[in-house]
């Protein structure tokens, strides 16, 4: 089975599975594409076997990586260097792959980043309040992660372009969907600058499935979530929940007690699994207890680089102030081989010190910033 | 010396020293009566000894018997079937006694009461919010305890006063001083209706002082606070503290995060002192849990009579339904003397069962409702 069978696999179960399925994932420990080949030939006993199967009838992989590519999407899978390891937290429940269109590399922005969720219908306070949180935790740095829905979601978003921060929309459709439509120029926007991101196979439509199991993305993603405004049955009270079962930091935003947005908010408050926040210095304060070691970066980057071995310190030395360069520039500069400093690379993008660019790879913005 | 001795002497501590005086508070085991004694030959070895001489010079308490008196206010010492033995929690804080005008039995009204106080500066959210929690926990059968002030103070007492509910007001200044000015014709309601209580002698105007002890006294006399809007640094937040002080619930109303006037009640949130609360069902249920032994009348008025001695039953079955009687008619009734009834009138007191009335004694409000 090679390296390209497996991907193809999960390219595959993207399709023609529903995620969330630990039924499937708990199979996957054999391969990926050996349980693509067992579903074909129906002898895996989970319950989703038979409507997998039906769905693999003239299906063939190559076809989503072409329409992928179409939209810009490239396939993250566990394991590559892009691949956000908080989504291992969510072990049987975690994606089988991911979808990414954007420019930014999305293992460095998830590894400082903060989720802002809330109501559709959300007030004028709400999504004032929203903008101003994310634009400020994306000036200090933090990647603001959330859905792109009406309301709350795209407030942050919004909130974090504005200030030229990162930030990633996790969608419960297609990466090449533009869902809600009138969101279709900000989603552009969010791939610009960020990431969108999606396990579903491209085109797929939302569904109230689709968009309860991407909540836990959402979550899973980032050392802490903020609910802005939520009623008492909500989309956000999902994802506030995958946060705490994840040991996130779960945050709240009030509100006045006559508004029906805040009063599940409120009451997250009051049973105990929310912090009380009411602004970026208390939303920063409360992820950094447990985000020190998701977000290495501020331990400051010098100290940083000390700490790594010695080639990955030689392969930092080697890129370019100001511009890309690419893995036999790299290798030429380090005197390494270029398997070295690919592997060099990955630990480096872990860390957020670098990012890859078209063109290669390069310092990423934060490290650029800190003047390292 | 004679209990009336001992009383004139409380009326002229409450004259000539500050409240809240823990140093003259320890030498009252002696007796008042005999602190006064000590005040006035200059052998009583506390800082406040040479102010107290000075202002004894000429002194005469029952001046101070009459201008209560005149303004329709009776004495309330420690150890009176009126005390509200809450105070006794502050300790060698405790007032030397109060001041009380009004209707209501202060023990009664306290035994079973929350406390809403909040910022002079509240905004329309916040004083709606307070006068709808007070008519509700009023309406509930919670006297509603404030201190008069501008702003939630005020609302929380005309919230009660609109249910026809008991209501408070603990003042910084002599029972008898109508401040502020345009609070006069509500400190005229409160009394007619509830209390109005200060441990200022008559006369005395507020000074800053006055409001920060005075706070203690809010805390103390009830089961719980709920901090309704306050600034960063408030009066709010000295009575907040008061409370937690006392073991008191403490109970904060959360409102947007854009209201200076709720950064302070965010902040009793956030630091873990205070409950977030949005409605009267979660106040009342936060003082339920330590309300308990404070509110007897909870755990119903009949088996309540049934705990209570022969004696205390029989007085309470001489009270008519509807009007009140004097004790002389109750010991023709009861078929026990005068001694006897006031004896057992003070432990129904105490317990809420009967009031104080022009006219002698009746079967408080909250019984009368029951149907006992």
């Amino acid at each position: 089975v090679s390296v390209d069978d497996e991907r193809l696999a999960r390219i595959t179960l993207m399709r023609i599975a529903e995620p969330d399925d630990v039924e499937l994932s708990a199979a996957l420990s054999s391969g990926a594409a050996d349980v693509v080949a067992r579903l074909r030939a129906g002898s895996l006993p989970i319950k989703a076997a038979e409507a997998c199967r039906r769905r693999l009838d003239g299906y063939d992989p190559l076809r989503d990586l072409e329409l992928a590519d179409a939209s810009g999407a490239r396939l993250v899978c566990p394991g590559d260097p892009e691949w956000p390891t908080q989504l291992d937290d969510l072990g049987l429940r975690g994606p089988f792959g991911l979808w990414v269109r954007g420019e930014t590399d999305l293992r460095r922005a998830a590894v400082r980043s903060i989720s802002v969720v809330g109501a559709r219908a959300a007030t004028g306070y709400g999504q004032t309040v929203a903008t101003e949180l994310a634009a400020g935790v994306a000036e200090r740095g933090f990647a603001v992660v959330s859905g792109a829905a009406y309301g709350i979601d795209s407030a942050a978003h919004r909130g974090a372009l504005a200030v030229a921060g990162v930030t990633v929309a996790v969608l419960a459709c297609g990466v090449d969907v533009p869902y809600p439509r009138a969101h279709a120029a900000l989603l552009c926007r969010i791939a610009a600058d960020g990431c969108v991101v999606s396990e579903l196979a491209p085109g797929v439509t939302p569904s109230r499935h689709r968009f309860l199991v991407r909540n836990r993305l959402i979550a899973a993603l980032s050392a802490g979530t903020v609910v802005v405004e939520a009623g008492l049955r909500s989309g956000a009270g999902r994802t506030a929940e995958d946060a705490l079962g994840l040991c996130r930091v779960l945050m709240g935003i009030p509100g006045p007690v006559t508004s029906v947005v805040s009063s599940g908010v409120h009451r997250m408050i009051r049973e105990g699994g929310a912090i009380l926040v009411t602004n970026v210095a208390e939303v920063i304060e409360a992820v950094g207890d447990i985000g020190a070691d998701l977000a290495p970066v501020q331990r400051g980057p010098a100290a940083l680089l000390d700490s790594l071995p010695g080639e990955c310190r030689r392969v930092f030395d080697a890129l370019p102030a100001r511009r890309p360069a690419d893995v036999l520039e790299l290798a030429r500069e380090s005197g390494f081989g270029a398997e070295q400093v690919i592997a060099a690379l990955g630990q480096l993008s872990a860390l957020g010190l670098v990012e890859r660019v078209d063109g290669g790879w390069r310092i990423s913005r934060g490290m650029r910033r800190a003047g390292a």
